[in-house]
């Protein structure tokens, strides 16, 4: 845990003192609140991910190279909420359509909301929020936008585990995120 | 995504400018690496996360206040590996077991690694391996160390969407690596 002894000690967040910013970057803010640290994106109001299975039972995944880890990352697609000049104050919906489509080349009929929460709460406010696409339909080539080098791969469900082991020995990683939009949508909740 | 044009076009990072130190936090150091910027944590090796049942299919859910995302957040026990004088250079295994107890009071015979990756790969390097923890007994009180508020739940797993949607509407969170903790146990991972 990141923590020091002049945290809000019953941790009620009562605190008084205000939240100091350490840096500005171009994309991200760095905090200190009361002896907690964490990064804050200023310019994006939300992330979502998006869990998308074709009617054959394939799941789409995106891979691509991921500066923080300097490795290749296996993800659901997933996106930024607002970040874009002409997306900005777009819904969750409306980004989760929007980035199916950019980074799978995918559509879907309808996104139904699955769960939402904080994925790295020790160190960043992001809260993401997941989504199930529904009645997929190929409409263009995916890929992301034009700073982005997006591989999609279609991924039979029955042979995940052993394709993602695979990945793993080959150097690439896999976000947890994908193992957790399985779930929801397993358990009925999409 | 964080990106801009300066970015490794081709995303494959053979990039050559080194990263660059914005700032640096008493935990976390902010780095911009060839356009992207990120968070590391230099004085730990490691995340562990434990999905931990008991044997009347009870899970062991910890929550604690988050003042990243100001609210009280519902997670399964986990804890950095070598933060601590006395833990550093401990395993992920060992880090595993320790947390277990300082946050649940539950010790477990035996942790069985279930998968690892990147969390918030957008926004930091942190990288979280998920354990199953089996053969539990509870050893003492749990509720984290000295710096820590930590709530301890045992969840009838039947009941745990009814309960997380109720803590949900009391203003709680949830932090998604639950569903890919609970995913990779029932498919067989662990």
């Amino acid at each position: 845990m990141t923590h020091d002894g002049d945290s809000d000690s019953d941790g009620d967040g009562d605190g008084a003192a205000a939240p100091r910013v350490l840096a500005e970057g171009r994309f991200l803010r760095f905090i200190d609140e009361r002896g907690w640290e964490y990064v804050v994106r200023p310019n994006a109001s939300g992330v979502v991910v998006i869990v998308a299975m074709t009617a054959d039972d394939r799941l789409l995944l995106v891979e691509q190279y991921r500066t923080a880890v300097h490795a290749r990352v296996v993800e659901l697609p997933a996106g930024l909420v607002g970040d874009a000049g002409p997306s900005a104050g777009e819904s969750l919906e409306a980004a989760a359509h929007r980035e199916l489509i950019e980074e799978t080349g995918f559509a879907a009929d309808e996104m139904v909301r699955l769960a939402e929460g904080p994925v790295a709460v020790g160190v960043a406010a992001e809260v993401v929020t997941f989504f199930h696409a529904r009645g997929l339909r190929r409409v263009g080539p995916g890929g992301g936008d034009d700073t982005e080098a997006i591989t999609v791969h279609e991924v039979p469900r029955a042979d995940l585990r052993r394709w993602l082991a695979e990945k793993e020995r080959a150097g690439a990683m896999v976000d947890p995120k994908l193992f957790a939009g399985l779930y929801l949508v397993m358990d009925g909740g999409g």
